[in-house]
C-alpha cells in the first residue's frame, strides 16, 4: 500500500479532532466540486447499458476536444491496475519523481521498471510513463516533444491527471494514434474523487483491451449521470479553470509570506519547499489542516488550494503562525 | 461483448418504445430495491479512506456471516476479471452451463478452459468455478460436497452471486480456509446493480492479492454508503428473502398456467422451459416486458421477478395473452 494524499484518518489517528472540523488539502481534488444533483432511480438499480456507456463516452470525447476511441474505467487508478496486463511485461521507464504507484504495480507484475528524471531517456523502452502537467511537481512537457518521444516507444503513456485546467497542454486531440494513451481523470477537476471516474483515450486496439479488462460494467450509473452531466457542462469549465488559476496564485501569496518557496504545481496543488516539511505539516494540522508530504523529499510540502473563504481564512492564520 | 439480461437498449432498439415503458425482467436484479436514501457530500468529493473500506468490510462480514478476510471489488464482474491475473495461467474447468464471463475471461489471459456439467469432474485442476445457486437453471450444491471439492483442486471459486435468498447455502462462514474463494454480489439481492458493489471472500492472501490487484479506491463513495447501510439492515434481509420466497412462487403459478414448465431458479428468478423460446420472448416484447433467452439453450427462457402489483398485472396479462 503506497502512502497517498487524501487519508484523513491517518491525520485523525494522528493529531485527533472530529473529520468535519479538518481542511483537507493533502490532495489535488478540487474543493469546489462540480453540483451533484439528482441521480435518477434507474442510474443506481439497473446495470449500466453500452447505450449508457457510449454516451458517456461522448461526452467525454467532446469535453477532452478528441475523436480518439474512448474506454470509461472507475479512475487513472483503475487504468493504472490494467496497465501491467495490456501486453506481456517487458521494459518500462517512468519519467520521476512523479505518482507513486506506476512503479510498484508494473514491478509487481513482473515489469522491469526504471525511474528516470530525464526525458530522454525514456526512449527506446517498451512502455514508458510521463505525467503531464507533473504531481507533485508541476513539471511540463510540450506535447510535441511528447509525441515525438511516443514514436520511439513501444507505448507513451500520458497521465493527465491534472490538464483539465491546463487544457492546452493536453495530448487527448492527438490520442488514437498507435503507441500512444492519454488517461484522464474525471475526480480531480470536477471534485468528485468519491465517484471513481477516469478515462483511457487511445488507438482502437488498445481502448479495446483495457474496455475487455475492466468487463462489461466498469463504472457506477451514479459515475455515469454525474460525469456525463459535467463533462458537457463547458461553462462550469472555464469558469473553474479561471477560479482555480487565480487560487493557485493566492495561495502561493500567502505561502511566500510564511518564508516557502514555490517549488511548482498546477492550478490545483501547489508545491513548496518549506525547509522542515514534517514540522510544518503537523504545525499546520495543529489547526486541523491536512497536507502532504513525500519522504524522499524531507523538504517538500504539497497543498490542495481551499474551497470556500472560510478555508482561505483558517489557512491564512494557521501560515501566519508557521 | 457477452450476451447479458440488463441490456434493456437492444430490446428497445429491436420492439421499441420508450425504456419507462419496459419492465425489465431479463435480470435476476431484485426489483424492489433498497432504499437508496440520502449520500453524504464527502462520499462524493472525497477519496475512500482505509477506515471507510474497513467498515464496510465489517458489514459484508456481519451479513455474510464470516470472520473471512474480505475485499470490496465492483462488483464479482471485477472480481471476475481479475480472476485471470491471481495466479499463472493452468488449467481451469468450469461448472456449467453457468455465467458466461468465466470461460472467455479466463481463456483470454492464456488460461486452458473446460466446461464441465460433472462436479466430480472438476478435481485436480488449478481453478475451478461453481456457481451455487447456479445461473440460470438454480442448481444447488451440498456446502460440504464443495468443501471436499476444494481440497482437492488449486482454488476453488464459490460464486455466490444468488445465495443472499437462500443463505443456508454460502460457504461464506467457512471462507479464508486455503484455496477457497467466496464470491458475493451485493447488486442483485438489494437490486442497486447500478452502484457496483461486491465482495471476495478467502485466505488472507488470496484476499490481499485481489486488493493489490483493485488498487486502493476498489469502489464509489455511494457503494460504501449505501452498501455499508443495506448490509447492516439484517431486517430488510429477513423480510426481502421472505417476499422473494413467495413471489417466486407466484411467478411459477403463472409460468404454468402459461403452459411453460419450472427447470429451476432461486428466489431472484426462474428458468423455464418454454419450446420456442425466442418466439415467447417476442410475445412478452411486444408487452414490454424484457425477458432473457439463451443461444445454447432454445427452450430456456429466464424471468426476474416483477417489483410491484402493477408489474404483476402486466406480466399475467402478458403470460395469459402467449
Amino acid at each position: 500500500m503506497q502512502d497517498h494524499g487524501g487519508n484523513l484518518d491517518i491525520a485523525i489517528a494522528r493529531f485527533g479532532g472530529p473529520a468535519e472540523d479538518w481542511i483537507d488539502l493533502s490532495t489535488g481534488i478540487n474543493r469546489g466540486s462540480y453540483p451533484v444533483g439528482e441521480v435518477p432511480a434507474r442510474r443506481w438499480r439497473a446495470l449500466p447499458s453500452r447505450t449508457d456507456l457510449e454516451a458517456l463516452h461522448g461526452a467525454a470525447r467532446q469535453a477532452y476536444a478528441t475523436k480518439a476511441p474512448v474506454a470509461v474505467l472507475g479512475g487513472v487508478q483503475a487504468a493504472i491496475q490494467l496497465l501491467p496486463y495490456l501486453t506481456r511485461p517487458g521494459r518500462a521507464r517512468i519519467l520521476g519523481p512523479t505518482y507513486n504507484e506506476y512503479a510498484p504495480t508494473l514491478d509487481a507484475a513482473g515489469w522491469q521498471v526504471q525511474e528516470t528524471s530525464d526525458l530522454d531517456a525514456l526512449a527506446g523502452v517498451d512502455l514508458a510513463v510521463v505525467v503531464n502537467p507533473n504531481n507533485p511537481d508541476g513539471r511540463r512537457h510540450d506535447p510535441k516533444a511528447l509525441l515525438v518521444l511516443a514514436s520511439r516507444v513501444g507505448r507513451l503513456v500520458v497521465d493527465e491527471s491534472f490538464v483539465d485546467a491546463v487544457p492546452g497542454l493536453s495530448l487527448a486531440p492527438e490520442a488514437g494514434r498507435k503507441g500512444l494513451l492519454v488517461l484522464r481523470s474525471f475526480g480531480k477537476f470536477y471534485g468528485l474523487a468519491g465517484l471513481r471516474l477516469g478515462f483511457v483515450l487511445g488507438s482502437e486496439a488498445d481502448v479495446a483491451a483495457f474496455a475487455a479488462m475492466a468487463g462489461p460494467w466498469p463504472v457506477s450509473g451514479a459515475a455515469i449521470e454525474i460525469g456525463q452531466r459535467a463533462l458537457l457542462d463547458r461553462d462550469w469549465a472555464a469558469e473553474t479553470t479561471a477560479r482555480l488559476a487565480h487560487a493557485s496564485l493566492r495561495l502561493d501569496d500567502l505561502a511566500l509570506d510564511a518564508g516557502w518557496r514555490l517549488v511548482g504545481g498546477t492550478p490545483l496543488f501547489r508545491l513548496y519547499s518549506v525547509g522542515d516539511a514534517i514540522a510544518a505539516q503537523a504545525r499546520l494540522a495543529g489547526a486541523r489542516i491536512w497536507s502532504r508530504v513525500f519522504g524522499s523529499q524531507p523538504g517538500w510540502l504539497r497543498l490542495g488550494l481551499p474551497g470556500n473563504e472560510t478555508e482561505w481564512t483558517r489557512l491564512a492564520a494557521a501560515l501566519r503562525s508557521t
